[in-house]
């Protein structure tokens, strides 16, 4: 069982359009709905692989029974904490061209629903061998959040993969997570050290790795990952890049990794599958959704080189 | 009491952006959440002057629970019919300078909802002498809903205004309301003439008031308005524009219009209201409320010209 903790989820909304004219009034025919945050993503990526997943988080207000609802149409098993104030959605604008999104500010925890939340997660482990921690902090919990979630994972015996950023990744990492999934932003504002190329990412994730004893897998938009490891460095990506939406391509790299160490695969090959569920995504028709079909075929195109 | 009916509400959010920059993504500091819908602006407009008013349409899902509640705040009686379909919102993005509007679809209505609408409709008029007819038809809802709506109204005793557009206007006029309130564009839409002065909005008036019998007032933005009735011609206007938002300055007009016909004014008193409450919306920091203080202190500046 694979457990994801989205703290700070949103109801991801998409208006179509035919172009987007700021200072005018826009009728949107296609409205999209989908439950989001990282770790949410993640989920619906692993249970569309037929993966058995658990997602926990806070949901709050009307947005709280339209995420739950659209999770209730997978097969993710939904154990979320309930909050006082409204779970935020995001607005993106898409004209087929260019996505323009809106992110409303994320709803304020309070020290209790924080506490209850603490109180219920070792229950939450229970049968769990991966958790993913993902995704933002909401105002009122404390940006060692994820570092208090990885010890507890850790001592219930769980592999933790965190993908996060700023003080919450700082923080996390303190606690030893076994993975960590910076994109290249934020591997270059944890380190501090430009990454502009595949080898000067790779040097920034070697640095991280052995600053923090958690193996680093930087996602590189087109040009693939790199992976520094206690195991070896790699490099994985497709032949050539992929045109198409990066929405979600991170989220499904992430899932994929969860999935390679529930199956407790090689690196080589864990890598060469994030990399293919990172394509399918990035070239999905629906940004943020993973077809297992398109994964496996795009899979043997994968070139993972150690370094 | 004052009935006004919103068959096609929707949950008013705005977003605040320092620009809006298309292609890019915007952290949302200050979000804005309003009920709306012109019959639902024009009750909450009623009720800031302490006016008996009472709103009835249709509400569907959580957008509902979310419109009930923010109406909750007010003192308007809250009547609407349920349906299975959700109440759509519109997102405006403000930059301080321009407003960039996305509207989505309204909720498809069932034939059973529509019946079910208009079989408690009587019921709802039961000491109402003025109804207030406000806004689109959302899809299921046939065109002319209005003219029913007014047929039913005026067999009990109230008088209609009607404040729509394009074919459920035409279907409405059909049946005599006393008052519709198109701007320049539905004017100009309605009547097939052309109307970029007052004077020609004025013999656009005067043709359609000759067509049906029913009283036009139209409101023509920074030139005030121009009515044509059984009693005679007006324009009313300010002695000069004030710069500011027009949103809701056609509702604030309708509200003055149903406060009028409500306490039996003449029509040179009930036009000097409708524009100082117009003007007191465009100026008011919210787009959409209006300060009574405001509307009084701009009412003496009014002028009304017979014409």
């Amino acid at each position: 069982m694979i457990l994801t903790v989205t703290l700070n989820p949103a109801l991801d909304v998409t208006y179509g359009v035919g172009a987007l004219i700021p200072g005018s009034t826009h009728r949107i025919r296609d409205v999209g709905v989908r439950a989001g945050g990282k770790g949410i993503n993640v989920a619906r990526v692993l249970a569309g692989f037929a993966l058995p997943v658990r997602a926990t988080g806070f949901l709050g207000g009307v947005t709280s029974d339209q995420i739950t609802a659209l999770l209730g149409q997978s097969t993710v098993e939904v154990c979320f904490v309930p909050i006082a104030a409204e779970t935020r959605r995001t607005v993106v604008v898409s004209d087929g061209v260019a996505a323009t999104g809106f992110w409303e500010p994320g709803p304020a925890v309070s020290a209790g629903e924080w506490r209850a939340f603490v109180a219920g997660y070792p229950g939450l482990l229970d049968g769990v061998e991966v958790v993913v921690l993902a995704g933002s902090l909401p105002p009122g919990v404390p940006d060692d959040a994820y570092a208090g979630l990885t010890t507890t994972a850790r001592s219930a015996g769980a592999r933790v993969i965190l993908d996060t950023a700023g003080p919450a990744l700082r923080a996390g990492l303190r606690a030893g997570p076994e993975v960590v999934k910076p994109n290249r932003g934020e591997l270059e504002e944890v380190t501090g050290q430009a990454a502009p190329t595949p080898r000067q990412a790779l040097g920034a994730a070697r640095l991280l790795r052995n600053d923090t004893g958690t193996a680093v897998v930087a996602t590189l938009g087109g040009d693939g990952l790199i992976a520094s490891t206690m195991d070896g460095d790699w490099r994985a990506a497709l032949p050539a890049a992929l045109p198409g939406n990066p929405t979600g391509a991170g989220d499904a790299c992430v899932a994929a990794l969860a999935a390679g160490l529930l199956r407790a695969r090689p690196w080589s090959e864990l890598l060469a599958d994030a990399v293919a569920w990172s394509a399918a995504a990035a070239t999905a028709p629906t940004a943020g959704t993973v077809d297992p079909g398109c994964a496996h075929r795009l899979r043997p195109s994968v070139v993972v080189a150690a370094i």
